[in-house]
Parts: C-alpha cells; sequence; structure tokens
C-alpha cells in the first residue's frame, strides 16, 4: 500500500507516541490505515473538511461501507473560523450523542489544519480524551498541523490561544489527497518547508532549488514533491523530537512564526500561514544580514529560491506597530525572552533576544514595495 | 510550617509528577508554599471561590501584599454552575488581560472542587498549558478533586463530560481553610472516604469507626480529622499510582461512582457529591449483600458506621429508571463494559460486568424508605 520510494513510518510509537504513516490511496478499500486502532467491523466518527470535494466524502463513505462499518460523518466548514471553543463544544455533543466508545473508536479527522485542530482539540477535551487519526489533505497540514501533537482554536482574536498538547494514534500521510490543490494552497505549505529549510535542513534547500514548481499543482503530485514532503517531515520530528511539549522554550520551528501574524490577522488582506511564514522568513533574513551574520550570497541565494516558489518577498502596505505588537506578543508566549531564530547562513541558525524596534523597521523599509535589492 | 503530626509530602516530583504537600497556614506571611513555582517578588493570577469567606479573601490579599507580589484576583461563583465551556474561555480572557508567563506564574485556585475542576481546566487549555497551584478549601476538594490531575467541565448536563489530565505544580493541604465548614459539606467530604475505606482500606475503615463526629464542623479541624485526611490521600494515591490518566479503565476508585450521578443530577433534589457516593456505596453493599458475596456481618458494620457519619442510608423516592441510565452511562464511560466494584468485605472489592436492571431494582427496594434493615 505504502509508496515504495519511501518508508512507510516516519515516526513510530516508541519515540514519539504515535505513528506517521506514508500510505498511497487510504480510500481504496485493500488499504486498511483508516480502520486502524478499533475493532473492524465496528463503529467510527469522522470529522471532514467541508471544503474536500464531493468525489472525496463519497469516497469516505464507500471505504467505511466496503468494510460495514457504522460512520457518522461530520463536515465542518474549513478555514480559520472553524476553529473556535463554542464548536469543540459542539464536536463534544456530536460525540456523545454518537456514544463513542472512549479507547477503541479512534476518531478520524480528514482536512487542512484548520480542522485538524479544532477536531484533534475536540477529541482531546472529550471524556478528558479519546483516541484520533490525522489526515492531512493540505500540504501545510503534510508539513505542519499533522506533525506534531499540537491541538488548538483560536480564541480573542489571538491564533491557537487555547489547545492542548495530546498525541494521535496515527498519522496518515496520503499524497493521492493532494491531488488538485489550488496553486496558493501548495505554495503556502512550501513557506513551511522553507522553514524547515532555511532553519536546519541545507540538503533539503537545494532539493527544493532542483524543483520545477512552475505548475504547483501538477508538482504536488509528483514522486520529487513526495521526496521532499518526506525530508521535510524527517527533520521537523528531529527538531521535534524531546521537546514535544515545549518544554524548552527557545524552538528552532519558531523560525518564520514571530512577526508572520501579523500578516496572517491583516485586517485587509490575511495572507494564507505558509504565506506569512515566508514573508517573515524574508524579514529575518533582512535582519540577519543587516547584523552582518548572513553572507549576502545566502540572502540572494534565499530571495531567488522564494521567488522560484512563488512566495511573497515584497511587504503589502502594513503598519509597522502591527507587526511589532507580533513581536511582542511571540516574546510573551516564549516565556518573555524574544528567542528570535536568525539565520546565520541557509541552514543554520543563532538565537537572539535583543532585535528593537528600530532594527525591526529598518528591515521592513527594505522590504517595502519596489524597494527591493 | 507543616503540621508536625503529619508527612509534609505525600506526592512528590519523582513518582507523580507533582507534589501534595500537607502545611498549616498557609496565608501566613512566613508560609511561603504559596509562592512556590515562580520569581518573587512577581506576579500571581488567583482564582478563588465566591464561597469562601471573606476573611479568607482578605488574608490572600494581604498574603500577597506583604511578599510585593502583583496580583489579580478572579472570584468565581462556586458550585456546579461555573463548571462550563464558556466559563472556562472566560477566565482564558483574563489570564491573557493578565499577560500571565507561560511557564513561571502558577495559577493559584482556591476553592471547592467546582473552582477547582473548571479552574484547573482553563490553566490546562491557556496557551496548551499553563502550571497551576491547587488548594482545596472543603473536605471533598482535600480527599477527591484535589488529588489527582483531573480537570473537568459539565456539558450537556453531563458531569465531567468535557476535561483534561493535567498535572498541578503542586497542591497544598491546609487544615486551616476547613474551619466552619458547614456540617453538610464535611459529610459530603466523607462520603469519599468511605469509599477508599469501603473499596481498599480496612484500617481507614477502622479510624473512622473511632471518630466522633457528632459535631462535624468542630470535628474537621481536629487532630484525628487530619489524620483520617492523611491516610484517605495516601490510599487514594496508591490506586491512582501508575494510573493516572486512566489507560486502565478497571478502576477501584469507581466505588460509588456508578448510581451517584442519578441522585446528583436528581431534578427535584440534588445531593452533593459526597452525598451520592454514599448513597452508592449502600447499593453496592446491598447488591453485594445479596450475591452473598459480602458478610451480612460487614453490611451491618457499613450501615451503622453511615448513620454515625450522618450519611444518607435511604433512597429519595426516584426514578429506577434514571439509576440504570446512570449504569449504562458509566458503562459507556469505561469502555463497554460495567466494571462495577462490588465490595466482598470491609476494605476488598471484585469487579463485576452482569447487573442487571432486575438485580438493581431488588437492591432500590430493600433500600427504599422505612423498609431498612
Amino acid at each position: 500500500m505504502t509508496d515504495p520510494g519511501h518508508p512507510a513510518i516516519l515516526a513510530n510509537n516508541d519515540i514519539f507516541g504515535y505513528e506517521i504513516r506514508v500510505s498511497r490511496g487510504i480510500l481504496s478499500p485493500d488499504n486498511l490505515s483508516l480502520l486502524h486502532g478499533g475493532p473492524v467491523p465496528g463503529r467510527r466518527f469522522v470529522i471532514v473538511d467541508g471544503g474536500l470535494s464531493e468525489r472525496l466524502i463519497d469516497g469516505l463513505t464507500d471505504y467505511f461501507a466496503a468494510h460495514s462499518m457504522e460512520t457518522r460523518i461530520l463536515t465542518l466548514p474549513g478555514g480559520e473560523a472553524c476553529k473556535r471553543l463554542e464548536v469543540s463544544g459542539d464536536i463534544v455533543e456530536q460525540l456523545e450523542h454518537f456514544a463513542l466508545d472512549r479507547r477503541n473508536e479512534p476518531v478520524v479527522i480528514i482536512g487542512g489544519g484548520a480542522v485538524l485542530d479544532v477536531g484533534a482539540f475536540a477529541a482531546s477535551i472529550y471524556r478528558r480524551g479519546v483516541p484520533y487519526i490525522r489526515v492531512p489533505t493540505t500540504l501545510l497540514g503534510f508539513v505542519d498541523a499533522a506533525v506534531g501533537v499540537k491541538t488548538a482554536v483560536n480564541h480573542l482574536g489571538l491564533k491557537n490561544l487555547i489547545g492542548t498538547f495530546y498525541e494521535p494514534t496515527l498519522v496518515l500521510l496520503d499524497q493521492t489527497l493532494l491531488r488538485g490543490l489550488p496553486t496558493r494552497q501548495v505554495r503556502s505549505g512550501l513557506g513551511e518547508v522553507m522553514k524547515i529549510a532555511v532553519g536546519c535542513d541545507p540538503v533539503l534547500f537545494e532539493m527544493l532549488e532542483a524543483q520545477d514548481i512552475s505548475n504547483a499543482t501538477r508538482w504536488v503530485s509528483s514522486t520529487s514533491a513526495m521526496q521532499v514532503i518526506v525530508r521535510t517531515v524527517e527533520s521537523m520530528l528531529r527538531q521535534l523530537q524531546g521537546n514535544l511539549r515545549e518544554s524548552e522554550l527557545t524552538r528552532l520551528v519558531d523560525l518564520g512564526h514571530t512577526f508572520s501574524p501579523a500578516f496572517e490577522n491583516d485586517p485587509v488582506a490575511p495572507m494564507l500561514h505558509g504565506e506569512a511564514v515566508a514573508l517573515d522568513l524574508v524579514i529575518t533574513a533582512t535582519i540577519a544580514r543587516n547584523r552582518n551574520l548572513m553572507p549576502a550570497t545566502d540572502l540572494v541565494r534565499l530571495l531567488k529560491l522564494m521567488r522560484g516558489l512563488g512566495l511573497p518577498i515584497e511587504l503589502p502596505t502594513l503598519d509597522p506597530e502591527a507587526v511589532w505588537r507580533s513581536v511582542k506578543e511571540r516574546t510573551r508566549h516564549r516565556g518573555g525572552r524574544q528567542r528570535l531564530p536568525l539565520p546565520r547562513k541557509i541552514g543554520h541558525c543563532v538565537f537572539v533576544d535583543d532585535l528593537t524596534p528600530d532594527e525591526l523597521r529598518s528591515a521592513l523599509i527594505a522590504l517595502s514595495p519596489g524597494s527591493h535589492f
């Protein structure tokens, strides 16, 4: 069932407490991955992203029917709007009406990052936690939301203010689910891939430089895309290992996540998460360059790759104050220190605590439309 | 600072991941327990049960002022009504406005079981978990809510349907906080003490038989009451050890918790938690006696002690159907098996899965008003 070109298991229970499995065609009846963790025949509660194609939702229904499973499919509207505390209460209500078994009927959650986040949060608080399976359907989901143990909802207009650390039973990465993913969604996912490449994986950076992503939708279904995905997840897991619950707040995976909330929350033109991360990477690299930390050649290489991937490298018109507010909020989230990762070259970072509003403003000016390198 | 008659530490970080500390007079300025886990001087967010005396709330304010601490005190109305998902969202909002540090400003939660439950739940989901200190102020809190790692809110009219397993940083047991506790509250706490005694601690049962609890409010402040409390917590901890997150669903501490939800949720005369647990114990023991499992002498001894403690041993007028519904709900919560603990003598239980509605009805008839042994 698994793609012969890739390892079947990227994370296992011994080290991570859960398994990340690469599997092709999880909706084909002879693939048993989706039935993991409970009796067959039996019952499953399935949370589905309303943004998914009808074909896929029909495929899910047929799959479970083929295994004589009693299924209840709950469709959530995708996107950030569904990440609310009340929605998690509604999901709990549905789980209770389904009379879910606490231990032997894993909730199957299939969709984009937002649906994975709120679905997993609901699973983590219903009767103090029931097992669940994460099935991402976006590139961002493959390389970010699906990998760790974080669950989340937004609150008070702040992203992921509420959540838990709660392991899934299983994560399933099925590249066939990415078929037809819109260009913008592919690029957003590539923003998170870039974060890993710039932060800690120079080989991944070279792999990205070798990709032809002129047709993003076609690319995401290619063999080389899957190689990029697997490499990214493996590097991400190395970063998370031993720190899944963030007992250490100085984290390399925070690269690209200091200024980005301001762009995601922009009231006029909110960016997708990965787009905002990409733009944050450009700001961060500019700061690193201005400090003479990162060589100019590396910055040029970074900007060239960003452009090649179709990622934003120019700032939208925005309030520099909002970006600084984001720095302050993240500083608080990181226990009162900025812990800002700055690349000293591609694939290697240092952490600093001394970014000033003036220094940030200088970097932002360098990135305003037209003034680019 | 600690009561010389009792061990200072009942649970420690090595085994439980948190500490349960017996300490007398935690509001006296030379007792530093409440400042545990964060810098001094510094800041603390304090969640207080609105049912506490004004003297106690003033004492808290004075205590933190004496240590030059910046404090925000949030008062919650006590009782089950505050255990709601929306209230946990409100608490998160207050924590965010306070700009709580994620790792170094433990939330201090002081109050009855309901306030401890919802406050701890909020602490467990705010930014995926911040440290907190539990300070119970009722006997029930001392021997139940404060001991384990459970947090909870009610949902859809079901008790604790939503919650997390989330360790406190510290639990503080200060007997001086029990001063003036109303008789009915003391008795409710004794219901949980009885559960431990009947379930697994015959020595505790004998200790209870030796108590004079004719004046419950005076008793709860006595040295022998503290001995009972410490013994109960120690026995409870032995039961929880290795199973804090309920990976094993067959649990002796479920004794008294199968029929009791029906009495707590009774629409006409809802009982306090410990009262309902006590009545459940009487039903359970009657079933055990009817099966010829428990000797008649032990049942007589149990009923005599119950009476002596002022605990209910006669059923209120109620719908037997409601009691059976509770059995079914608990069976579901226990993974589809009843896992009903039945005492075969004082301090020793077996588990059964084969209780029938008829068998339950027979036991209930034996306990209806007037028909008592």
